[in-house]
Protein backbone atom coordinates (compact mmCIF):
# COMPACT_ATOMS: atom_id res chain seq x y z
CA UNK A 1 0.00 0.00 0.00
CA UNK A 2 1.42 3.57 -1.22
CA UNK A 3 2.78 5.27 2.24
CA UNK A 4 3.40 1.89 4.17
CA UNK A 5 6.62 1.80 5.62
CA UNK A 6 6.23 -2.52 5.76
CA UNK A 7 4.94 -2.42 2.23
CA UNK A 8 8.27 -0.78 0.90
CA UNK A 9 10.77 -3.15 3.06
CA UNK A 10 9.07 -5.64 1.13
CA UNK A 11 9.82 -4.00 -2.47
CA UNK A 12 13.16 -3.54 -1.23
CA UNK A 13 12.14 0.93 -1.50
CA UNK A 14 13.26 0.68 2.08
CA UNK A 15 16.35 -0.30 4.05
CA UNK A 16 16.07 -3.39 5.90
CA UNK A 17 18.26 -5.98 7.72
CA UNK A 18 16.15 -8.92 6.72
CA UNK A 19 16.65 -12.20 7.79
CA UNK A 20 14.01 -14.52 6.57
CA UNK A 21 11.98 -14.60 3.49
CA UNK A 22 9.47 -16.65 2.05
CA UNK A 23 7.14 -16.71 -0.98
CA UNK A 24 4.50 -15.15 2.02
CA UNK A 25 6.53 -13.35 4.86
CA UNK A 26 9.44 -11.90 5.35
CA UNK A 27 11.28 -11.53 8.52
CA UNK A 28 13.39 -8.42 9.69
CA UNK A 29 15.48 -6.60 12.47
CA UNK A 30 13.25 -3.92 14.47
CA UNK A 31 15.30 -0.99 14.46
CA UNK A 32 14.38 -0.02 18.13
CA UNK A 33 14.87 -3.00 19.62
CA UNK A 34 13.91 -3.95 23.06
CA UNK A 35 16.87 -6.32 23.14
CA UNK A 36 19.30 -7.35 20.34
CA UNK A 37 18.13 -9.63 17.69
CA UNK A 38 14.41 -7.96 18.21
CA UNK A 39 13.10 -9.19 14.86
CA UNK A 40 9.97 -8.02 13.61
CA UNK A 41 7.58 -10.89 10.88
CA UNK A 42 5.16 -9.73 8.29
CA UNK A 43 2.88 -11.39 5.51
CA UNK A 44 4.02 -9.63 2.29
CA UNK A 45 0.57 -8.39 1.66
CA UNK A 46 -0.66 -5.24 3.48
CA UNK A 47 -3.36 -6.00 5.87
CA UNK A 48 -3.56 -3.85 8.83
CA UNK A 49 -4.49 -6.58 11.39
CA UNK A 50 -4.70 -9.96 12.12
CA UNK A 51 -8.64 -9.04 11.50
CA UNK A 52 -8.77 -8.93 7.92
CA UNK A 53 -6.58 -11.81 6.99
CA UNK A 54 -7.17 -14.78 5.12
CA UNK A 55 -6.27 -17.26 7.87
CA UNK A 56 -4.43 -19.45 5.94
CA UNK A 57 -1.83 -16.18 6.03
CA UNK A 58 -2.08 -16.06 9.24
CA UNK A 59 -0.80 -19.78 9.17
CA UNK A 60 2.36 -18.73 6.84
CA UNK A 61 3.32 -15.88 9.09
CA UNK A 62 3.23 -18.43 12.93
CA UNK A 63 4.59 -20.65 11.08
CA UNK A 64 7.55 -18.24 9.89
CA UNK A 65 7.35 -16.89 13.31
CA UNK A 66 8.10 -20.20 14.55
CA UNK A 67 10.96 -20.57 12.68
CA UNK A 68 12.84 -17.59 13.42
CA UNK A 69 12.33 -17.80 17.12
CA UNK A 70 14.40 -20.49 17.05
CA UNK A 71 17.10 -19.27 15.43
CA UNK A 72 16.83 -16.05 17.80
CA UNK A 73 16.94 -18.52 20.90
CA UNK A 74 20.17 -19.40 19.96
CA UNK A 75 22.07 -16.53 17.94
CA UNK A 76 21.01 -14.41 20.94
CA UNK A 77 21.57 -17.04 23.76
CA UNK A 78 18.41 -15.76 24.97
CA UNK A 79 16.60 -17.03 28.09
CA UNK A 80 13.24 -16.62 26.95
CA UNK A 81 11.31 -15.42 23.37
CA UNK A 82 8.03 -13.18 23.90
CA UNK A 83 6.05 -13.24 20.77
CA UNK A 84 3.11 -10.04 20.94
CA UNK A 85 0.80 -9.16 17.99
CA UNK A 86 -1.03 -5.75 18.25
CA UNK A 87 -4.19 -5.14 16.62
CA UNK A 88 -5.77 -1.68 17.18
CA UNK A 89 -4.38 1.90 18.27
CA UNK A 90 -5.85 0.83 21.72
CA UNK A 91 -3.46 -2.22 21.88
CA UNK A 92 -0.30 0.07 21.07
CA UNK A 93 -0.10 -0.83 17.63
CA UNK A 94 1.95 2.10 15.97
CA UNK A 95 2.35 0.69 12.02
CA UNK A 96 -0.83 -0.08 10.39
CA UNK A 97 0.74 -3.06 8.45
CA UNK A 98 0.40 -6.40 10.50
CA UNK A 99 3.37 -7.49 12.50
CA UNK A 100 4.27 -10.17 15.24
CA UNK A 101 7.47 -9.30 17.53
CA UNK A 102 10.01 -11.93 18.21
CA UNK A 103 11.64 -10.43 21.33
CA UNK A 104 14.95 -12.15 22.75
CA UNK A 105 14.66 -11.95 26.59
CA UNK A 106 17.20 -12.65 29.46
CA UNK A 107 17.03 -13.45 32.97
CA UNK A 108 16.70 -9.59 34.79
CA UNK A 109 16.55 -7.56 31.82
CA UNK A 110 13.61 -5.93 33.01
CA UNK A 111 11.74 -4.95 36.20
CA UNK A 112 9.77 -8.32 37.36
CA UNK A 113 6.09 -9.31 36.14
CA UNK A 114 4.82 -8.84 32.78
CA UNK A 115 6.99 -6.18 31.77
CA UNK A 116 9.91 -4.94 29.03
CA UNK A 117 13.05 -3.67 28.71
CA UNK A 118 13.52 -0.18 27.46
CA UNK A 119 13.85 -0.03 23.75
CA UNK A 120 17.54 1.30 22.43
CA UNK A 121 18.73 1.89 19.36
CA UNK A 122 21.98 0.12 17.83
CA UNK A 123 24.33 1.29 15.77
CA UNK A 124 24.40 -0.06 12.35
CA UNK A 125 27.52 -2.04 12.40
CA UNK A 126 25.83 -3.85 15.36
CA UNK A 127 22.90 -4.18 13.82
CA UNK A 128 24.27 -5.95 11.23
CA UNK A 129 26.48 -8.10 12.86
CA UNK A 130 23.26 -9.43 14.98
CA UNK A 131 21.38 -9.71 11.55
CA UNK A 132 23.90 -11.86 9.99
CA UNK A 133 23.82 -14.20 13.17
CA UNK A 134 19.88 -14.71 13.41
CA UNK A 135 19.76 -14.87 9.68
CA UNK A 136 22.51 -17.90 9.79
CA UNK A 137 21.05 -19.39 12.88
CA UNK A 138 17.33 -19.04 10.91
CA UNK A 139 18.89 -20.82 7.76
CA UNK A 140 19.48 -23.72 9.75
CA UNK A 141 16.17 -23.86 11.42
CA UNK A 142 14.71 -24.63 8.01
CA UNK B 1 1.59 -34.48 30.59
CA UNK B 2 0.73 -35.38 34.33
CA UNK B 3 0.36 -32.61 36.21
CA UNK B 4 -0.10 -30.15 33.47
CA UNK B 5 -3.45 -27.85 34.25
CA UNK B 6 -3.89 -27.23 30.47
CA UNK B 7 -3.41 -31.06 29.51
CA UNK B 8 -6.22 -31.56 32.53
CA UNK B 9 -8.71 -29.16 30.69
CA UNK B 10 -8.12 -30.36 27.70
CA UNK B 11 -9.45 -33.97 28.74
CA UNK B 12 -12.21 -32.45 31.02
CA UNK B 13 -11.00 -33.13 34.41
CA UNK B 14 -10.30 -29.91 35.32
CA UNK B 15 -12.93 -27.12 34.52
CA UNK B 16 -12.99 -24.32 32.41
CA UNK B 17 -14.87 -22.03 29.72
CA UNK B 18 -14.72 -23.46 26.69
CA UNK B 19 -15.02 -20.85 23.56
CA UNK B 20 -13.71 -22.90 21.27
CA UNK B 21 -12.60 -26.53 20.27
CA UNK B 22 -11.36 -27.95 17.14
CA UNK B 23 -9.45 -31.52 16.31
CA UNK B 24 -5.80 -29.79 17.48
CA UNK B 25 -6.70 -26.59 19.36
CA UNK B 26 -8.63 -25.81 22.50
CA UNK B 27 -9.97 -21.76 23.29
CA UNK B 28 -11.14 -21.00 27.23
CA UNK B 29 -11.47 -18.03 29.25
CA UNK B 30 -8.49 -16.92 31.57
CA UNK B 31 -9.30 -17.11 34.97
CA UNK B 32 -7.15 -14.25 36.40
CA UNK B 33 -8.31 -11.69 32.73
CA UNK B 34 -6.67 -8.52 32.18
CA UNK B 35 -9.62 -7.76 30.77
CA UNK B 36 -13.50 -9.48 30.23
CA UNK B 37 -13.32 -11.82 27.05
CA UNK B 38 -9.54 -12.75 27.92
CA UNK B 39 -9.27 -16.27 26.47
CA UNK B 40 -6.23 -18.35 26.14
CA UNK B 41 -5.56 -21.18 22.98
CA UNK B 42 -3.53 -23.85 23.58
CA UNK B 43 -2.83 -26.81 20.98
CA UNK B 44 -4.11 -30.20 22.40
CA UNK B 45 -0.99 -31.93 22.36
CA UNK B 46 1.22 -31.07 24.97
CA UNK B 47 4.55 -28.93 24.30
CA UNK B 48 6.14 -26.82 26.86
CA UNK B 49 7.13 -23.73 24.46
CA UNK B 50 6.35 -23.22 20.87
CA UNK B 51 10.02 -23.82 20.41
CA UNK B 52 9.18 -27.43 20.57
CA UNK B 53 5.95 -27.86 18.37
CA UNK B 54 5.89 -29.06 15.04
CA UNK B 55 5.53 -26.06 12.60
CA UNK B 56 2.23 -27.33 11.03
CA UNK B 57 0.51 -27.44 14.95
CA UNK B 58 2.37 -23.76 15.08
CA UNK B 59 -0.29 -23.08 11.84
CA UNK B 60 -3.25 -24.75 13.37
CA UNK B 61 -3.03 -23.14 16.98
CA UNK B 62 -2.66 -19.26 14.89
CA UNK B 63 -5.21 -20.27 12.60
CA UNK B 64 -7.54 -21.00 15.84
CA UNK B 65 -6.17 -17.46 17.60
CA UNK B 66 -7.13 -15.58 14.43
CA UNK B 67 -10.64 -16.92 14.52
CA UNK B 68 -11.19 -16.54 18.06
CA UNK B 69 -9.67 -12.90 18.43
CA UNK B 70 -12.36 -11.95 15.77
CA UNK B 71 -15.10 -12.94 17.52
CA UNK B 72 -13.69 -11.23 21.12
CA UNK B 73 -13.60 -8.21 19.05
CA UNK B 74 -17.36 -8.29 18.44
CA UNK B 75 -18.40 -9.98 22.02
CA UNK B 76 -16.18 -7.69 23.87
CA UNK B 77 -16.72 -4.56 21.54
CA UNK B 78 -13.07 -3.94 21.97
CA UNK B 79 -11.28 -0.95 20.39
CA UNK B 80 -8.21 -3.57 19.94
CA UNK B 81 -6.60 -6.86 20.68
CA UNK B 82 -3.64 -7.87 21.90
CA UNK B 83 -2.00 -11.72 21.38
CA UNK B 84 0.87 -12.69 23.03
CA UNK B 85 3.01 -15.85 23.82
CA UNK B 86 5.61 -16.52 26.06
CA UNK B 87 8.42 -19.14 26.08
CA UNK B 88 10.40 -19.16 29.24
CA UNK B 89 10.50 -18.22 32.54
CA UNK B 90 12.79 -14.79 31.56
CA UNK B 91 9.71 -14.33 28.88
CA UNK B 92 6.76 -14.52 31.96
CA UNK B 93 5.68 -17.75 30.71
CA UNK B 94 3.93 -19.00 34.46
CA UNK B 95 2.40 -22.37 32.71
CA UNK B 96 4.52 -24.58 30.96
CA UNK B 97 1.99 -25.40 28.17
CA UNK B 98 1.90 -23.74 25.79
CA UNK B 99 -0.49 -20.80 25.32
CA UNK B 100 -1.58 -17.53 23.30
CA UNK B 101 -3.38 -14.56 24.99
CA UNK B 102 -6.09 -13.15 23.02
CA UNK B 103 -6.47 -9.74 25.43
CA UNK B 104 -9.59 -7.91 24.39
CA UNK B 105 -8.43 -3.47 24.99
CA UNK B 106 -10.34 -0.52 25.80
CA UNK B 107 -8.57 2.99 24.66
CA UNK B 108 -7.97 4.01 28.11
CA UNK B 109 -7.49 0.80 29.94
CA UNK B 110 -3.18 1.33 31.07
CA UNK B 111 -1.54 3.99 31.61
CA UNK B 112 0.41 5.15 28.22
CA UNK B 113 2.87 3.14 26.13
CA UNK B 114 3.27 -0.43 25.99
CA UNK B 115 1.38 -1.38 29.67
CA UNK B 116 -1.13 -3.76 30.19
CA UNK B 117 -4.60 -3.97 32.88
CA UNK B 118 -4.11 -5.11 36.30
CA UNK B 119 -5.54 -8.95 36.16
CA UNK B 120 -8.48 -9.26 38.06
CA UNK B 121 -11.10 -12.31 39.08
CA UNK B 122 -14.44 -12.66 38.11
CA UNK B 123 -17.76 -13.69 39.80
CA UNK B 124 -18.20 -17.33 38.21
CA UNK B 125 -21.44 -16.19 36.90
CA UNK B 126 -20.29 -12.95 35.01
CA UNK B 127 -17.91 -15.27 33.45
CA UNK B 128 -19.74 -17.54 32.12
CA UNK B 129 -22.16 -14.91 30.47
CA UNK B 130 -19.06 -13.45 28.64
CA UNK B 131 -17.82 -17.30 28.40
CA UNK B 132 -21.25 -17.36 26.43
CA UNK B 133 -20.96 -13.93 24.64
CA UNK B 134 -17.39 -15.12 22.93
CA UNK B 135 -18.02 -18.77 22.54
CA UNK B 136 -21.21 -17.54 20.10
CA UNK B 137 -19.45 -14.40 18.38
CA UNK B 138 -16.80 -17.04 17.60
CA UNK B 139 -19.24 -19.94 15.83
CA UNK B 140 -20.23 -17.01 13.84
CA UNK B 141 -16.65 -16.38 12.54
CA UNK B 142 -15.92 -19.74 11.89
Amino acid sequence: MDGCIFCKIVKHDAPSITVYEDAMTLGFLDNYPLNPGHTLVIPKRHYETMREMPLSEVGDVFVSVAKIMRGVFKATNADGINIGQSNGVAASQEVFHMHVHVIPRHTGDSPAGFTFPERKRSSLGEMERIGSMVRDAVARET
